[in-house]
């Protein structure tokens, strides 16, 4: 096994992990059926409840996010139930392909990628349909760097029978989220993004009023099954099944982080990130992809200049400049690239990346103006 | 988080993990959707098909063993299909259980607890039942410490057209598996038992047998969705979801290990691990557990001498000398031991493990011979 070592990684997650995050992992593995290990679980879920602001039961999920949006879905979901899938990228449309995995009727609310959904929308469709069981949405779209309104949603869907279903993936520890004062009734997120731990972790929200429908729903999982994780949390502070003990050291330890940081001072810093990427790459004459309402703090998107090839100008940044970004995803390849600026991203990324874009695309022969000054007048502020 | 580093951890897995192994994860990670990570992809999946002697597609899932457990029969059966379900155990059981939740109707070939299932039961239910689409089984019983004979209930099951699948999670890489030449349509496994890697992965092979079969089978989930696994695998060597980078570093340098003391030489050493130890626990006048035609050799169970409590014993063990055994599952809670010998364990664990059994034993008023020097005796040879 070789890997490079040397490379800063600059996509949307799984983000760069702390040493001393990392470190963790080098700790021997202990049994996960002992009080030990029990203490650690508990510890390690209060934590989480308190980076998602919730009292709601909270589970630590082995798997990635997307085994956290299967749990979301199929445990409140009967074959043929209406979900309402709010879709403005490829992470709200994996939630309409999970519905209709556990054959669920899909009513999905497309919005143009890059731009956020609508919460009129979202109200006149309820509206519509007395019998939608689920709303579901993203909160941050990875594949497009836009952030949808999931407050003012939440605060729509609330007045409904529906359930409030929210994917923060992307956004849980680097933008505001408040699970309680939002309303939501299952959120999902994953380790590797904002969290900065490794990835192979999601985690699970869980209101009341999921829990009723969820005893009422016939069981289509043993391993993501909510109720064998709720029982055997509540029996013995245990995991129904072996847990990826060492990425839990690793999450604790980045929890621990976003807490020391504080949620506010971290949102702050994100916000400041994402302000000087976007200003440098206008600077530099790069057309951003998201809309301006509706643009990330996590994920910057913005439309490779003309005449660069995808493949290209992101292999020279990370062949010769050690810069790892992101490209497009399903029709967004080869036109679009991502940057991510989350977890414990600091200025010092922000400088590399634009400086790398710029001599990257020099080398490609676009005409790019100075992109890095203009952050560092952000970035100082 | 505070963990005890200095124990002793005997239990059938996870295991003790090897410092280099560990080590592996403290590596920064990297993007999964990069050639590097495919390469790793690829490095690691074809070292697991020489473990799993296998030239069967193979997957590395990010998941516990149950979750392999779940991928097995979800991609397979539709509602109503049989499956024969071979119990003698836990993990037996769990896949009748998981049978059920795909609404599967389970078959269930009963055997006592701690022996093993029989070749020719399994052959009479299949000639009573022409529409058996799979007959499940467990190699090692974890939950006992007995070993089913899956070599000669493969030579019944290829004259039929039922799909064998197996779970080798606790003895894969320990005991005598070879995927083809026991006609194992779907095997799978966890990273945390014999391979010696950090719990939190599974893997699971797939014949050319068992894709006729998933083709034709309605999906059942997202995350668990065998085809999307092999799809993102053929056309881009990466997983279709994030995998935890970490771990399969990790799996990795510990499937590097395991092939470079070859499988035979480790099939020899767990036999004899297994052999020192039940020596060693009958010559204290221990009552072994799992009948001698079915005895494991990565488990050792025995029975509590009487008026020992398993709370009690196994407290003083790991509280005062450190060393971590398993109680019993379900019935057999409070009854029984579990020793695990497995991964990288070797003469020195054992020796440590008897001699702590036979000192907190004497402290509980049992009257107890010496079992140590018996298991030198086969230690030595």
């Amino acid at each position: 096994m070789k890997i490079d070592t040397e490379k800063l990684l600059m996509i949307p997650g799984p983000t760069m992990v702390p040493a001393e995050v990392l470190n963790a992992m080098a700790l021997p593995i202990i049994g996960h059926r002992t009080g030990e290990f029990g203490e650690l679980l508990v510890d390690t879920t209060e934590k989480m409840k308190k980076v998602f602001q919730t009292k709601n039961d909270t589970f630590i999920i082995t798997g990635s996010g997307t085994a956290a949006m299967d749990m979301a879905i199929l445990n409140v979901i009967d074959k043929g139930d209406k979900v309402l899938n709010i879709v403005n990228g490829n992470f709200g449309d994996r939630f309409a392909k999970i519905t209709l995995a556990y054959k669920g009727e899909s009513i999905k609310l497309e919005n143009e990628w890059g731009d956020m959904a609508e919460p009129e929308a979202v109200k006149e469709i309820l509206d519509k349909h007395d019998d939608i069981k689920a709303v579901t949405i993203v909160h941050n779209e990875t594949s497009t760097g836009a952030r949808n309104p999931i407050k003012d949603i939440g605060e729509i869907v609330k007045d409904y029978d529906a359930l409030y279903i929210v994917d923060t993936v992307s956004s849980l520890g680097g933008d505001y989220v408040d699970v309680d004062k939002f309303n939501i009734d299952i959120c999902v997120t994953g380790s590797q993004k904002c969290l900065a731990a490794p990835p192979g972790l999601s985690a699970i929200t869980v209101s009341e009023k999921a829990w009723e429908v969820i005893e009422k729903t016939e069981k289509k999982s043993l391993y993501l099954d909510l109720e064998e994780y709720k029982k055997k949390y509540n029996e013995k502070k245990q995991t129904p099944y072996t847990p990826a003990v060492s990425l839990i050291y690793a999450l604790n330890v980045a929890l621990d982080l976003v807490l020391e940081e504080g949620l506010e001072n971290r949102f702050k810093r994100h916000e400041k990130l994402a302000k000087a990427t976007t200003a440098g790459l206008e600077a530099m004459g790069i057309e951003l992809f998201a809309k301006e309402r509706a643009r990330s703090v996590t994920v910057t998107s913005a439309y490779l200049p003309k005449g660069v090839k995808d493949k290209e100008f992101r292999g020279l940044l990370s062949k010769k400049y050690n810069v790892v970004i992101a490209g497009g995803q399903a029709h967004l390849t080869g036109k679009i690239f991502r940057i991510g600026h989350m977890g414990t991203a600091k200025e010092i990324h922000i400088l590399a990346t634009l400086g790398a874009i710029e001599m990257a695309l020099k080398e490609l022969g676009v005409k790019v103006e100075n992109g890095v000054e203009v952050a560092e007048e952000i970035l100082m502020g």
